[in-house]
């Protein structure tokens, strides 16, 4: 939640107009993490002093667009040969959406320290009573981020002769949550200091010195230099290596490598240089392809000489080597744009077709059958004897999980527990040395999953993360992992991920199991209808005009109910999940099984029910139910195999009044039973989509909701 | 589901007047296991041939009362010497309630044989065709039953001289699903027959023998006498012997009890004599305290002498010796009126200070802090040693298990899983050897979870029961349990129930954690609060006026979210299920750190939200969710400690239009973690009761419901 950027040039003359604009359109990149209000801080050039302007402004980044065009203070033609600009688009968690709770917050009302945060102070409560007990009483806003700005001026007050990285040192032991934060003051101009605990952040770098090396150099404040490694950005994660950062890089980096002894290093200095801070790579790719991800307790500080210099106060362990590579972006930004789509959610759901066929690229041999995941082949005999498989996620991807339990189950012969990463954390489980705890996460950053993921490292479970984001907190932090190369999600509600998700979690069950005889057919089975996967989803999103039919007789509902199980239970959680994200009709998902344990009683004919029942060993009990639900005057939609006629039979049957021509079914291609839940989730991506249209209700950024999860 | 019912009587003149009240009496009792329509059969007892009338109504039993009493065929005064009478409660499962689809059904318009049925004929389609090929056409429902009956008179025309029992016996064999079957017919007047598969049956006896001996004589066809044995009804369930109808009583019945090769037995002949069969013990209890508990595949024939004779087509295994106890019910009448309260379920909600007593009662020293569980000791060990826990269950049971999981994970050690029984009979779910599965039903009869015991068993699991139904199938058929011992429950919401089974796994847990000195601390803390449980949900209860008023401010509404984690998360379903069931009111419950993952789209000014928030462990990240949903507009009810007033005031600070003393919060007493839960769902329970009264709901028979889901 909420989006972070900064641009800094050095040595490198821009016209505020310029600066303006950089700052506005990182912000646009980012909005999907938050778009409840945005506001930006910059400096006035000319002038023996840095003054530095606020502007915020509630809603979307174009609102704050236009207040800046507005602004008098600014003058866009203004050149500034070195220049500090921190910008930020906020999910609101404390305060209501509105200029006085939006981001930058400052100290004073001479702006002299103004901080953008993405996270939760926890004890701002406490912070707050205390500043206020020393006079520090104008507090403009709900926030808990306001504290921070005038703690850091409390700090400053205390010692002024303190350095800007000292002040923050001193600042961020006192805040309890988490937080990436941004400082900027007018008593240190042209300076920027970043940090992180919990939440995402990277510094990206353009200089002409980038364009010198692929091992580009880093310099440690004690004169011992690093190398940065090139991470493939595309197919597996590389195991145990790239992804942790603490492992030493392999010999093939040059000897000049070394380990910090003070946990310092610093880059550049005295040359012309920009650098990008942001929550995530689309921010940052159009200007450079150059990042550094920071890790918790960073403290990243660009120093008034242009250099870039990253320290820690604490070592983590005590003969760590610390690192922090320079990686090389591929994502191009032809990835994260549009296209011919009305919507991020709607490029991404048409993309399905070739978004599963990147999952499975080099990792399915149909000829043969063999599955090679590169990332988790140092770690597959370990998974084979461990005592429990237990996959943790929250949202989609938990669902996901439950998608993919029964054939990990049924090819692992091993018991699989599902578990919401909150509740996970919540209940502190009971987490062996024997278990395989799977972290599933499109950002890799949702921060449940990453605590229960340290959880679960401190006491000795094998961590695999399974995310979408090279470079993610838990791709970093697991031994080792599967990349689900869906291509970035920008929509807030996951769609590719998803199946992309259920895709991975399969050809790890296949790996698994590809010794075992009697299970041959099975996954012979499997992989054959993996290839056909593709054509079939194209099938499925073909039936798009009927599903904008069926949207028409929907969206003035204010509930829907989705029934089914086996296989398809985790369909109707997301499908139910997908309904309540972007259309805000309660929608919820019933276990079919439960029904005459007391949800039976909301049927009635006028309440909207869709039904999900393919031929797979449930089919019978799935009739049962709708036998159940049409006795009682409901009335479903059915989403079922393209060949059954049966369904349509029994709801036919039951039909009080006959509406000619209403649909009954939607029709999906048969496929085998663990795959069948990616074709049927794909009617409840379009429907909620077109019902969230049809609504008028903006479908990329529902209302409320950030794409990446970064507090609790 | 359905409710069955059977009145025999043999040498013992009645009026057809008492026959029909007793008859429709005992479906009154049965009412609350479905009340879509009811019906029975009597025969005109003047004339040669005893003629069938069949009665039948849509609606509930006083409606059949009605059509009864307006019946021109049936002479009140008519005295019957000898008279077999059966009658029906129907839950619909195939069929619209009508009429036309109530039982009894028969076989034609003579009504040559007639049938009631509690279950589902899976192959009802395939013996319809059979039939229609074989000329019986005149099919009048749309039910499952009725091809039953056409299929009792086709085996009768094919082979005339067949006897009764051989009839059935040929017949259920062709049959395929759950059932327990009463048949009638013309053609063998005053016999009755009975057999199960899948559903409860018992049958009651009456008769002057039972008055001469605790051990009533069980006469075996093959003249092997076996004795009865008293089973205890209150307390704790005799482990292994008395619930496991396969093991032989121990020494100290009397050696005239022995083995029936034959797998036959019989009772009585040419005596007077009454017979009830019934779906439960609630409705023979005011005329007998005697009865058998039929087991599956169990034929019952009450033959044209009086006689019972329980006949097994096959043994269960070759050399198992084979008995049925008569059980001596100590249920009393009284247990199982309404008193002084307006339905049952208002009843059962203000008894639980007391069943709470009685699910503890002999059970915990509150002085020593020792822990007994009658029904365990001889497993105790072998659950220690054991890999992991499994709880299984449907609805409001499976609630009770997610409930008290975490206490059971942190006191055990043990890994916890906890498992809707639907699906996990879906995913064939790995068992081993080494696992000890819960199976939690207040009936005992739970189809799902019957099942789901049996396929652990199969897999050499360690089975417990933890019921409130002595002599039920699942008690019957666990190697060991815990009787929750919460008295009989009749409301079709659970609500008693629920406590109590939480009640019951707490005490389980606080057994197999009594040898740890590290949780020594913990133990004494949980003992000390339920012992003072009593008294606080008194206090609870005597918050029923306010909950009234908020009652009438949601009464109207169409849905409502309720949201809390942790501990208070099952409290959320269980609320929210309660609101379903009984209200038909949309409500959903919420794991509230899933809140940013999608539910929180559906947080507005207008929409019902209901928090649950106490001082535990969770407290700020509840704090931190309530902020959430207040800053988006949400302005939702609270239910918190009673010295709670931080959550009040983070509510009323976001509140945009001030409404003077609308109530934010219902203040709860203290207590430790773990029982929180128990005082936090009484208000939901006492909520939901009042929004369905508001809204002149039947409150004890909800649309569509049956309280023991005795079909899968």
């Amino acid at each position: 939640m909420c989006g972070i950027f900064c641009y800094l040039n050095y040595l490198t003359p821009k016209t505020k107009k310029y600066i303006l604009e950089t700052l506005l359109n990182g912000l646009k990149r980012l909005e999907y993490r938050g778009y409840d209000s945005a506001g930006l801080a910059v400096d006035l050039c000319s002038g023996d002093v840095k003054q530095t302007v606020i502007v915020r402004e509630r809603g979307k980044v174009a609102a704050l667009e236009d207040l800046v065009r507005l602004n008098k203070e600014l003058n866009m033609n203004e050149m500034c040969t070195n220049h500090c600009g921190i910008a930020h688009t906020r999910w609101a968690t404390h305060g209501e959406p509105a200029p006085r709770n939006s981001h930058p917050h400052r100290s004073d009302a001479n702006n002299t320290f103004v901080v953008i945060h993405n996270g939760i102070v926890t004890n701002y409560m406490d912070i707050k009573k205390f500043l206020m007990s020393k006079g520090y009483s104008d507090f403009e806003s709900e926030t808990d981020t306001e504290v921070v700005a005038k703690l850091a001026l409390y700090i400053y007050n205390e010692q002024p002769s303190i350095t800007f990285q000292k002040l923050v040192e001193t600042l961020i032991e006192m805040v309890d949550g988490a937080f990436a934060f941004l400082f900027k003051s007018s008593k240190f101009p042209d300076e920027v200091i970043a940090t992180r605990r919990g939440s995402p952040l990277l510094v990206a770098i353009k200089s002409r010195m980038e364009m010198m090396t692929e091992y580009f150099p880093i310099l440690y404040s004690s004169d011992i230099n690093a190398q940065s490694r090139k991470v493939a950005q595309s197919g597996d994660m590389p195991s145990g290596v790239a992804l942790n950062g603490h492992v030493p890089p392999p010999s093939a980096v040059p000897s000049t490598t070394a380990s910090v002894e003070a946990g310092e290093f610093k880059l550049g200095g005295m040359e012309p240089v920009e650098y990008f801070f942001a929550s995530d790579a689309s921010a940052v790719i159009e200007h450079t392809n150059k990042v550094i991800y920071l890790e918790d307790g960073d403290i990243a500080h660009v120093d008034n000489a242009g250099g870039l210099r990253i320290v820690r106060t604490k070592k983590k362990h005590a003969n760590e080597k610390e690192f922090r590579y320079i990686t090389e972006l591929q994502l191009s930004l032809e990835q994260i744009m549009k296209g011919e789509y009305g919507t991020y959610m709607e490029k991404e759901i048409f993309e399905q077709p070739e978004s599963v066929v990147n999952t499975m690229r080099g990792r399915i041999n149909f000829e043969t059958g063999q599955v090679k995941l590169g990332g988790l082949v140092e770690y597959l005999d370990d998974i084979k004897r461990s005592r429990r498989l237990i996959m943790i996620a929250c949202g989609t991807s938990y669902h996901s999980a439950l998608a993919t339990r029964q054939i990990l189950e049924e090819l692992s012969q091993l018991p699989v527990m599902v578990e919401l990463a909150s509740d996970f954390l919540d209940r502190n489980t009971p987490i062996f040395r024997d278990d395989v705890c799977f972290f599933i996460s499109q950002s890799g950053e949702t921060a449940d999953s990453l605590m229960a993921l340290r959880y679960c490292k401190k006491r000795g479970a094998l961590c695999v993360g399974v995310t979408n984001t090279v470079g993610s907190s838990i791709s970093r932090e697991t031994s080792c992992g599967i990349h689900i190369n869906a291509g970035p999600e920008i929509g807030v509600a996951s769609t590719k991920a998803y199946t992309s998700q259920i895709i991975s979690l399969i050809m790890f069950a296949l790996l698994i199991s590809a010794d075992r005889i009697s299970m041959h057919e099975r996954r012979k089975e499997i992989i054959r209808e993996l290839k056909t996967l593709p054509g079939k989803i194209q099938k499925v999103l073909d039936l798009r005009e009927s599903l904008q039919e069926l949207a028409m007789k929907y969206y003035k509902e204010k509930s829907i109910l989705v029934m089914g199980r086996g296989y398809n239970y985790a369909t109707c959680l997301e499908g139910a999940l997908k309904i309540k994200e972007i259309t805000y009709m309660h929608s919820e998902g019933i276990m079919s099984g439960e029904l005459k344990h007391g949800p039976l009683a909301l049927v009635e004919p006028t309440m909207p029910i869709i039904m999900v029942a393919v031929k797979d060993s449930v089919y019978v009990k799935c009739q049962n139910a709708l036998e159940q639900v049409t006795s009682r005057g409901g009335w479903p939609i059915v989403i079922c195999d393209e060949d059954d006629t049966v369904l349509e039979s029994i709801v036919e049957k039951n039909r009080k009044s006959k509406q000619e021509g209403a649909p009954i079914t939607v029709k999906v291609p048969k496929t085998v039973d663990c795959l069948a839940g990616i074709l049927t989730v794909i009617p409840f991506q379009l429907l909620s989509l077109y019902i969230a249209v049809a609504n008028e209700r903006n479908v990329d950024c529902p209302r409320n909701l950030a794409k990446s999860v970064t507090v609790e």
